[in-house]
Parts: C-alpha cells; sequence; structure tokens
C-alpha cells in the first residue's frame, strides 16, 4: 500500500489520501482487535477466579453462643457468571484467532470479520446483561420475589463481578466499533 | 436499476445478475425490517401486560385457619423486565421508523442502518440476557444465595415472560441478519 502511495504521488491526491486511510483503518482494526482481545481476557479471568470465603456468625439456640461458620461465595455458583465466563473466553479466543489471521491478507476478510463480530457483540451482550441483572439483584436484592441482597456480606466479590462486567462492556463496546469500521471501509470501497 | 439491467441485457450477464441481487436484496431489507418490528412489538406487548393474581393461603397461627391473600406479580416489579421492556421498545421504534425511511433510497443509508442495527442487536441481547437470567432464578432458584424458585406459584407469568424472551430473540437474531445483508451487500458493491 505504501509503494502504491509513492507511485500515485503528485496528482491523484484522491488515491493517494485513500490509499493512505486504508493503511491507517489497517493499524486501528488492529489496535482495536488487541484491545477487544485484552479487555475479553481480562474480564474471563476477573470472574473466573472471584471466590470469597466469609465467616458468618449464625445464632442456633440462644442459650448457646453464636457459631461461627465459613460461608464460600463462587463465580459458577450462579449460571449466569459461568455464561458469562464462557462468552468472554469465546470473544476472547476469537480475538486471538482474527488477530493473528488478519495479518495474511485474505480475500473477502473484511466482510468475514464483520459477521463473525456481530456474533461476537451478540454473545457478550448477553452475557453483560444476564451478569448485570443477577449483580443489581445482589446488590439491592428485591422484596417483590423475597430474593435478599447479598452483596452486604460477599462485599469483595460483588464488586469483583461488577468489575467484569465493566471490562466485558468496554471489549463488547470495541467489537461494535469493529464492526462500524469494517462497514465504514466497505463503504468507502464501494464508492 | 432496472432499467440498467434492460440497457446491459445480452452478453453482461455479470452486471444482470448483480443488479438482480440488489433488487431481491432492498425486497429482504424491507421484509426483515418488518419481522423485526413485529418481533419486537410482541415481545413489548408479551412483557408490558404480563401481570398475575394468584391468592396465596397464609398461615399466620397454628390455632386459626389460613389466610388467603391475593399476590400479585407485575412485569415492572424486576429492573431487568423494565429494560427489556424499554430496549425492545427502543428496537421496535427504530425498526418502523427505519422502515418508512428506507423507500427514501437516501445516500450512505446501508451504512448509516448496518451501524443502528448493530447498536440495536448490543440492546436487544442485553436485554434478553438479562430477562433470560432472571426468568431462569425464577423457575430454578438458587440455593447458594438463597433465592427461591417463584414460578412454581406464578407459571403463568413466568411463561410469559419465556414467551416474550424467545420473541425477543428472534427479533435480535433478525437484526444479526440485517447487519450480516447490508455488509454482504456493500462487499458486493465494493468489488
Amino acid at each position: 500500500m505504501d509503494i502504491q502511495n509513492k507511485v500515485n504521488h503528485g496528482p491523484m491526491d484522491g488515491v493517494e489520501s485513500r490509499g493512505a486511510k486504508d493503511g491507517g483503518g489497517r493499524t486501528s482494526f488492529l489496535l482495536l482487535r488487541l484491545m477487544a482481545l485484552l479487555l475479553t481476557l481480562a474480564a474471563t479471568i476477573v470472574l473466573g477466579v472471584n471466590k470469597q470465603t466469609k465467616v458468618v456468625p449464625i445464632q442456633l439456640l440462644d442459650s448457646l453462643p453464636p457459631l461461627n461458620i465459613p460461608v464460600v461465595a463462587k463465580w459458577h455458583y450462579l449460571s449466569s457468571f459461568v455464561f458469562f465466563v464462557v462468552s468472554n473466553a469465546i470473544a476472547c479466543t476469537y480475538a486471538a484467532v482474527s488477530l493473528l489471521l488478519s495479518f495474511s491478507r485474505k480475500k473477502r476478510w473484511l466482510l468475514v470479520t464483520l459477521i463473525l463480530d456481530v456474533l461476537m457483540v451478540a454473545l457478550l451482550f448477553s452475557g453483560n446483561g444476564a451478569t448485570a441483572a443477577i449483580g443489581v439483584l445482589g446488590y439491592k436484592g428485591n422484596s417483590h420475589v423475597r430474593w435478599n441482597r447479598v452483596c452486604n456480606v460477599f462485599g469483595k466479590f460483588c464488586n469483583q463481578v461488577a468489575a467484569a462486567v465493566a471490562l466485558s462492556l468496554l471489549g463488547s463496546i470495541v467489537f461494535i466499533l469493529l464492526v462500524m469500521l469494517a462497514a465504514l471501509r466497505l463503504h468507502n470501497k464501494s464508492k
């Protein structure tokens, strides 16, 4: 692409600027894909290692002193969290593979990645939604269905869930940007 | 486009078939957009009118007969359900507006709708994820956090939630198809 730019140097400014844009576009793609990879990896790890043990005093009989019983909160206790970790791991793996393959400059690469990126957007956002919904219940509880909040006990656990959702949300937004950028590039090519 | 096809009739089969594909593409876009509109509208209504009143016998004292108390389940008791209804209503409105505007054949229309369709995919899938997560809790409960299942009492309510999620999921898949179709069309134009 650089050679083409040099060859076209001079009166063909339109061609040159489009060529330069394409080069800039490629770098933006690689950077965004790397960001998506890192963010989903971080989200997977932050929730995937989430565990908190808390000693809770439980009063069995009024005449006896309260028993101190350790209670554990683990990430895989809730199916939404499992879904979140799996979806982020899939998106992370896809980001890594597509990052490597994007150096090969295959034909139709832009179209194929756009389509797969949209699927990642769908996968990640459903995981984010599910985990955020459970997180809100954990923080606030819901009196109508008598689900009590649990984050007053497992504060660290809940904060880690919130951090994972924030990371994954940023990763999902990067995937949206990748789709938009690919669409813009296809549009510019079609002109 | 039809005139162009007629002009190019004869040896230029490639051009003709591409023109015919574009015409077919337009109809597919309109049909898919109409489907997205109807599915998200149905999902909004099915969850938005969801309400169930159940008379539950509650034993206050052993010496007294149980009191029959009516308990109500409403869709807006859970923030995830509110988010679901709002996101489906937004997607439905957008589908209606974009369906009307798509007749005007504006420049860059394909690119603009692709970008907005991706945002709808993100919005709808987060709503689906959140509502499905709460739905699973309602059906199964979770012993680790002591959230009891409620769908044994509010069966009709839960089934209606499941139906709304299924409708919205179909609507979201239609939006994904719209993005893919637009990307394919931009790609074909760019060749």
